[in-house]
């Protein structure tokens, strides 16, 4: 069956078989639009304009059309077949309804952008019509709808004006900013089918980008990166202390970001086959000190008592603000931050997961280097930030490594040990899952004791534990779990997990848990009021949460409820992309949440303490 | 008497006597203020807050007040009398109407500056206040008034915050511009006394600069250069073709100007002893073709049919925009241009002559390498444009030269000639003001016939011509005028005027006068009809109107009612820079304006045949 592409409003093109009905269309691509009567051509009010390919009314349609309006091309959408190449117009000016659906999150989004186009034929200057060039331009921009009236321009654009008049009929395509009357540039020709965007989640170790259409919402391709500021420093501390105490400190964390974005862009534009010109929105996310450097701003407020930030307002920018290189006439979007060590990236997760509309109390905790905790719903939302450290991430682990090849990512304890490795290579270390896997059977298995001590091989009491005795090492003269490989020269290098690496860990988890148990307690809520727990982060997709309650990092009781919703701060940042309104949802979604600062609280050294030890085992032996 | 420093709303400074009311300084200084009363102290409606140096109440005083009013330093400024330094509040919102006079042309000004500033001191972050830094700024700004409430702020601006949170007791002062909400400056300190703006009329030739004090209307200084554009060419048409064929052509006639404009600002503030930082706001008026070179446009279609400009609508930008160096919080205001060969410079022209308001019918001749012509009144008004040539500025001319040290700047037949000279030395040259009253006295004396051809010696018989007979003398084999000096080794280097100077001369005046003619037919106007010719341009202030008149530039019939308004296109700049309402009605005033394309008008050729000839003296002789 031969395919047609069909063009609706916004430049939405559908690729559309022979045959199929403009409201089969539309509602397999979530444009929404009213069928009063259900489709069958008897109300007369899903009326359209078909500007190419119309063709001859049916008799149906000839009951509830008048003779003028067949004449223009009006037809009904629930009637009217795909026969060949059409475009589409909606009678009324309402801006499409196009729903897209969130890969990962339970939700959809009207596709709303930031950035829209026009295009327009404009006639040329005559001894009879003697208008200036912009004022033709202001015009015909004047017809095309009330936002567009009396027009104003950008300096660089209003330049750009007489090489554009040149060319054969004076055709160009104005570009706008959420349908404001001032033209942010003027394009040769028509350019109004493309319409580029690209979200980041500016991580303090990692960089993700996602390419999108801004009017199909697909995803052209996703691009990461180490985020380059890491020789600067590993953690925001390190990077806050360079940004202010070297001269050109802060322009150098800011430099990095950029262009690692830039180079990003270009990576992200290459493998979709498109330009960077084509970009014209830009959303960024990351924790506040990630936020302040992205901006330009010295992030030493957020490093010193009270750790305020300098800003908390969702910000905008042309690109040439941020150094950024896309079209001239884009727009970049910082989301808002929401207090000093609670960034724009957890706005951006709470407007992923709509925290912020939803009636049950949710926890949503995105791990990573530093841990961002929320607990809430529509009527109140807390949030916490904790300082788990690199832990989770592999780092300062003795054999710890990042997600990668040959990296060890879920370990198994039964009769005996299994593990997977990524890539199924020949191990070489362990990421944070599988220290997490570990740790939880070691505790478990009775092999270390609930303040996390080895357990000397004598002192093992647990059935699975004595099996394992033999993995009980000792690694510079220090106790140590051999996971896989030796120490002889015939096999595979030893990967191992030692009493500090444990130590590491029980820090890491004990600042995540003392977050939520005093969240839960600021809140007034116990364990069975929330309804949900989703882990948010790379981590958060990977680690078992069998392990993650078995250690301690989330209550036990909740087990049960804990949904893995990956990058959900890039899926906010994206969100923010596609829809205007989102971005703006995501100031007000900030605002409402109300900050606890953890080390404040009266409980949180015996919080802290309890939080650090493991869960105590029915049937484990105590030292 | 002693002086002290009394200080009005947004910071006027008056330098007031010991014993002087407050009623009386703002009587003299213009600022506008009801006393219902008339200041007899009875009504009461005069109430100020005198917030530095508030004496005690009189019994007139205490009798109006209530005692809340004058412990909080209320009183009547009617009363008030200076003993020391004040400081001086309005208990109303309303901006004050200072006017000034502008010198050379008969209107006031209210003073009412595009840029305002705020002086802020802000509370720093606490445990118990943890809003962000530019929270607190808001807030505070919210507290100064409704206008700016939800402020916003420019992305450069929010990355200065946190240098300036870290000054003692972070105290600062904001910059708006138009009492805008959107903060385009955050200053160290207290600088709100500062505002100081600059005019410049960019002219082919020559540019001037007016630098004032935004506060006080006070001129500060005034600069003038060559416009180093004339390197590229003499005249518009000459620059629009480097434009237009070298690759880097409008580049380099744009950078010419901002470079110029840079230099002269900085000679400017250093004349005035004051920084160039201090500048907020500069104003900008030229003819269309330096007007768009100074944007940065491309004027090529002013040069060709239909001779339409790219934009005609005033512009405003920042300082960068613009490549010109003064406070970056400032902003740049470009006056709007009326068609294609009558600019912003135009504009400027009829805003400080109150054209649009007029009831009486004028006539304004902006007098240059261009020759602007604008008629009517606030009903109607035509306007045009004529290429006068360069003669007038003494260009092309054989002895010409521009009214500098050593020009025969004006000419008088009597029993001999007379002459003055610039700067009393030995003449070097004449300029077009001398140029215009030898030939006035050609003419008058039957030296030269109605067509320019010069008499014989044979043919003159009229009785003061024939005194002058020596004069005219042969240079070059052909006729000529000897105004000065001899061609013998021992006087002085001979000064005088060809048959060719005649002839460009002709064509100048030619030109204008057709303007003129063919404006009033156009208007159904009549010479008695028009109640004042206003001459405008720096040669507009120089010329004689007598010798204007005697050679027909002017119709004779107007002599009696020319009018000498100098550089009335610098005084618009300048009124358009003290007040953001004249700069906006610069826009209306330029739109009302009809504009005559004098080669499309079917009498063109007939008129300026006729206009080209000399009047007929009553008792000079015919060829």
């Amino acid at each position: 069956m031969s395919k047609h592409k069909v063009i609706f409003p916004q430049n939405l093109i559908i690729e559309a078989e022979t045959g199929a009905t403009l409201k089969e269309l539309m509602n397999r691509e979530g444009i929404e639009f009213d069928f009063p009567c259900g489709g069958r051509g008897k109300c007369g009010k899903c009326k359209v304009r078909i500007s190419t390919g119309a063709g001859e009314p049916l008799d149906e349609e000839k009951r509830v059309l008048t003779a003028k309006e067949i004449a223009e091309g009006i037809r009904l959408a629930c009637l009217t077949r795909v026969k060949g190449d059409m475009r589409v117009e909606f009678l009324s000016d309402k801006k499409i309804g196009h729903q897209i659906l969130l890969s990962g999150l339970d939700r959809t989004v009207a596709i709303d952008p930031h950035i829209n186009k026009k295009y327009l034929e404009v006639d040329k200057a005559t001894v009879r019509d003697m208008r200036t060039d912009w004022q033709r331009i202001k015009d015909r921009l004047a017809a095309q709808g009330d936002e567009y009236r009396n027009a104003k321009i950008r300096l660089p654009v209003l330049r750009a004006i007489p090489g554009l008049m040149n060319n054969t009929g004076a055709k160009m395509t104005a570009v706008f900013y959420n349908y404001n009357n001032k033209v942010r540039g003027l394009e040769n020709g028509d350019t109004s089918g493309r319409l580029l965007g690209i979200a980041f989640d500016i991580g303090t170790t990692t960089i993700v980008g996602y390419l999108v259409d801004l009017y199909t919402g697909k995803e052209l391709s996703v691009v990461s990166t180490l985020n380059p500021q890491t020789q600067y420093g590993a953690d925001v501390i390190s990077r806050i202390t360079y940004a202010s105490q070297n001269p050109r400190g802060l322009d150098d964390l800011h430099r990095a970001v950029t262009g690692a974005l830039n180079s990003l862009i270009g990576e992200a534009t290459k493998s979709a086959g498109v330009s960077r010109n084509d970009i014209y929105a830009i959303t960024a996310v990351g924790n506040t000190c990630m936020h302040h450097l992205f901006v330009g701003i010295n992030p030493q407020s957020v490093a010193l008592a009270p750790y305020v930030p300098v800003v908390s307002d969702a910000l905008q920018g042309d690109p040439s603000d941020f150094n950024l290189e896309i079209n001239p006439a884009g727009k970049v979007f910082v989301l808002p931050n929401i207090a000093g060590f609670v960034g724009a990236d957890t706005a951006a997760v709470l407007l992923a997961t709509d925290f912020d509309k939803s009636e049950d109390i949710r926890l949503v905790v995105d791990i990573g280097t530093n841990g961002e905790i929320a607990l809430g719903n529509k009527d109140r939302i807390l949030a916490c930030s904790t300082a788990a450290g690199p832990a989770f991430e592999g780092a300062q682990i003795t054999c710890g490594m990042r997600g990668a090849t040959g990296a060890i990512d879920h370990v198994t304890f039964g009769g005996n040990l299994e593990y997977s490795v990524i890539g199924n290579v020949e191990p070489i270390g362990i990421c944070g899952s599988a220290l997490l896997d570990t740790v939880a059977g070691l505790v478990e298995n009775g092999l270390i004791d609930e303040r996390g001590r080895f357990m000397e091989p004598e002192e093992v009491t647990h059935p699975v534990g004595k099996k394992l005795k033999d993995r009980l090492i000792r690694y510079n003269e220090k106790p140590a779990f051999l996971i896989s490989g030796s120490f002889d020269d015939t096999g595979s290098r030893p990967v191992l997990v030692t009493q500090k690496d444990i130590r590491e860990l029980q820090l890491a988890k004990g600042a995540m848990a003392t977050g939520i148990k005093i969240l839960m307690k600021n809140y007034g809520l116990q364990a069975e009021d929330i309804k949900e727990v989703l882990l948010a982060g790379a981590f958060g997709n990977y680690l078992d949460p069998h392990s993650a309650c078995a250690i301690g990092l989330i209550p036990a009781e909740l087990e049960g409820r804990i949904k893995m919703i990956g990058n959900a701060a890039g899926a906010g940042a994206k969100l923010a992309l596609l829809s205007a309104a989102e971005y703006r949802r995501a100031e007000q979604a900030a605002r409402k949440v109300e900050f606890v600062e953890l080390g404040s609280d009266p409980d949180f050294t015996s919080v802290f303490a309890e939080s650090m030890l493991f869960p105590a085992q029915e049937n484990g032996s105590k030292s």
